[in-house]
């Protein structure tokens, strides 16, 4: 792994206070970063882990398709939202549990590890029954009582960044997850809300790649597809993304993108997909991580 | 240069509306990038350019020094202010005309091209006087007329975006300099203001790198220095400014960062540089440029 | 109820679309805001409802101290938290169900309604056996299942606006509201988050009132204490929230503010909150309302 | 003047720090504001100061007819622009001298005392030739040899917050000029730009008001045209500003908004400027002033 991007020279790095208010979130010292295991897989690692699929779980048919698709182009997390979170209530809310029962068959036929969202702390057991990661989405990072919840499935945890939510207040949401018990956990960034929406649906924060390993032992995912919301730029923003020391990438790939039903101008092909990973795989070598 | 960073897929680039309102900035179609000349400089060609050197001009000694040091690591561009904009009125604001003075004399020594703020329309041709390259800061740009006598000079422009400036706003500013008849022209991004600024003075946004690429035919310069605000964050945004398709750095480099009369927090030793340069020059090549 | 604050004038009145997304929410036309019942109280008539209270129950014997003393000063219902929503797992959590119980005997002692937060769906029939109001928390605006949940107890719900949430959000939460059928329902704003924190906590933002007004048929409250984070600040801002159109308060007070285990520097003593309602009486009666 | 809008309570008031960095702004203490006089006019005295006119000059019959129009309303200085800074250099940029000419026409006609915008120092001699009062706008806010330029010419200043300045700032960009020598300032708060900017132009600050008379003894203008963006916002927000503290209110007025060379969404008619007016006044009464 580079030490550019990771590893701070000594001299630069400031003091660091005697006692971070996430104590148990807090960066211990050298190494940076403590891997998490998800299964086989290790978030913080030498290898660049890649999550891919779609925004929502929209049938058998699309989720096993994009299972096979993703897995040939080299990634070995499935995403696919079941219970979908969304702003008006007359959106498509997801498939709900027969979503869970698609991605536990696309897990079996093609070994890859499945992520799915849990949006409310009635819906933790259900859905921990069929994931191998627990997403807590943006909105719901401070959602105090679904965290702990979550935390106690004994299941790893992804935790997204809030899009209004501050590094600090990110880390101390991290900590309630700490804090119950479960030290399986990853922090996901994922766009922030700024003044300009014009061509970026939100302004990915990578800054916060950084800042985070600089204040935390916690492995961090990057999300160009909601941090950006076109797919043309998820290329540059992935390969930023490495640069700046991620430690694995969550990409939207759709069968077909135009008629998606949440997401598709943010969702990639599964051939540009594949593109995308063979683009990064250069890029990942020359950091000293794989792909 | 790497077809990954700059240019996105065909399939995936989004029909470009007819009219942008910003006609001469507006990307014209490939290739993506029309190089912009600075004596032998080239902004937007192969050549990674990198601009270093102090926020401010503080003595001769002190920019002789610099200058020595930043060429010796392989910049080819002097930063130093002698107009400085300050918050406060009781700040220092710079040395003025012999700061300006100071900068030549460094150039004489060092062959480095010389960058440098003009802040006011007054003061254009004073400064025009001196550099090589005019910069106009965060504050100024929308300044129009300030932006229009500058333009007029016809000396190469970097227009740096204002900190709440939508990237809208910034392409109209730079099609002020270009109506005015100068098309030597670059743009700077140097961080946007957010509702989080504990852990980075600004939020560099690197997603302006490609979204500017891909409206505009305009070279980027990134500023990780002024872009986060602390220099143990400098070496990993530097690395992702390149893989997101930026031109050319600006780095802030003083002798002694903790005397700085401005911004010393974020600037890095001459030997820190060096480190920088070295740790960054793989990463150019595994793009396909140099440094 | 004066024309000024509350009635565009209809010249000036923009053409409303014909689908609103939030077509429960949104404005049918005149009158402007359609009355809310809670008890004996109404939200959005000709009297200015009050909520008093402090930010979190500590005791029994401070919960009935501050339920007489507002009860004196003017105050129909009393705040209090018993679930705490806090930004660490190492802050006061607040009492739970024991802090429940003294709101219930408050009531019974003083006849003030109660609001209190839920902040999770395993709560809501524990909460909604205690409260009169159930109150949805800035950081839950988007805990949909959450909004569903409580929507279904039947009870009056006042739901805050996210701290970064833009109005539309807030009008499609609260269509989420509506469409579990339950249409008690009333909008707090309560300060937004921008890029300066420095002299207010948040940024009240008022202009949130005419044009919730304009967009829909809800009541509003402003809450000036969270929204403003500092004592020096309520009234004024208080009494420019009546004069934009506000139809209730929210106010947080504390026997004792600097022994408060939250948000003490916002909270008014019993005798300032007397004294502001003292201020703000004729200021209501001007509006054409009673206070 | 009211004591609940404009003087918090002394038990309220946080304790001043020994020194502000605006030491020339800061509150020196009791009484709060130090009123500014601009010919017969007084900036923060008992009378509410009502500046009324288009956003741009756009001829000799507009200009004069509006003139006579809001002086018969009740306001008492003209506003129009000669010199625009408009975001696009293909926009209307303003009649430019000729403006200047017309609005000392309607000086001369009707009385009013005129108010212009002055965007560049080699424009201030030009300009200070016509103008009463000279106008700073949003965008040169911190356009610091300007503010000296203007200050110098002895004129009363008023300076306009910057669309995403801090509090902080502002005030000191104030203190640059009466750092100069020029103590006749007004600050003018006319929105800030945050993440929503669907149902407002901008999030016109309320806020700013009890904040700036708590910090400094400059009397405060407010914008609600600019502020809000839209005609139906403009009554509230000015009840609310006169509320909160506002000594004076600034309100476009055209004579045909659908024809408007810049802003006609948010310019009432002469018709409506009148209507507003007497809505406003018995509010300013009741707050104990006069409008």
């Amino acid at each position: 792994m580079s030490a550019l991007a990771t590893a701070p020279a000594p001299a630069a790095a400031p003091a660091r206070p005697a006692a971070k208010p996430y104590r148990l979130a807090a960066h211990p010292g050298r190494p940076a970063t403590r891997p998490v295991r998800a299964g086989d897989l290790v978030f913080g690692g030498e290898a660049i882990v890649v999550i891919a699929g779609p925004c929502s779980v929209e049938s058998r048919e699309q989720i096993l398709d994009v299972a096979h698709a993703v897995r040939a182009a080299g990634a070995t997390v499935l995403r696919g939202g079941a219970f979908k979170p969304r702003t008006s209530p007359y959106d498509f809310q997801g498939l709900g549990e027969t979503g869970l029962r698609y991605l536990a068959e696309a897990r079996e036929r093609t070994g890859l590890a499945i992520i799915t969202e849990v949006m409310d702390s009635e819906d933790v057991d259900l859905v921990a029954g069929y994931a191998d990661i627990l997403q807590i989405g943006s909105r719901n990072m401070q959602a105090f009582k679904l965290l702990q919840r979550a935390a106690r499935t004994g299941l790893p945890i992804m935790l997204k960044r809030g899009l209004q939510a501050t590094i600090r207040e990110w880390l101390l949401a991290a900590e309630y997850v700490l804090a119950a018990g479960n030290d399986r956990l990853i922090l996901c960034e994922r766009g922030i809300r700024t003044f300009d929406a014009e061509y970026t649906r939100n302004c990915l924060d990578l800054n916060a790649v950084p800042v985070v390993k600089h204040e935390s032992h916690l492995p961090v995912v990057v999300d160009p597809s909601h941090g950006t919301g076109h797919t043309h730029l998820i290329a540059p923003m992935a390969a930023a993304a490495l640069a700046a020391g991620a430690d694995a990438l969550m990409i939207e790939v759709h069968p077909d993108p135009e008629r998606a039903l949440s997401d598709g101008k943010q969702s990639l092909t599964p051939d540009a997909f594949a593109d995308l990973m063979a683009g990064l795989r250069p890029r990942a070598h020359a950091l000293g991580r794989t792909l």
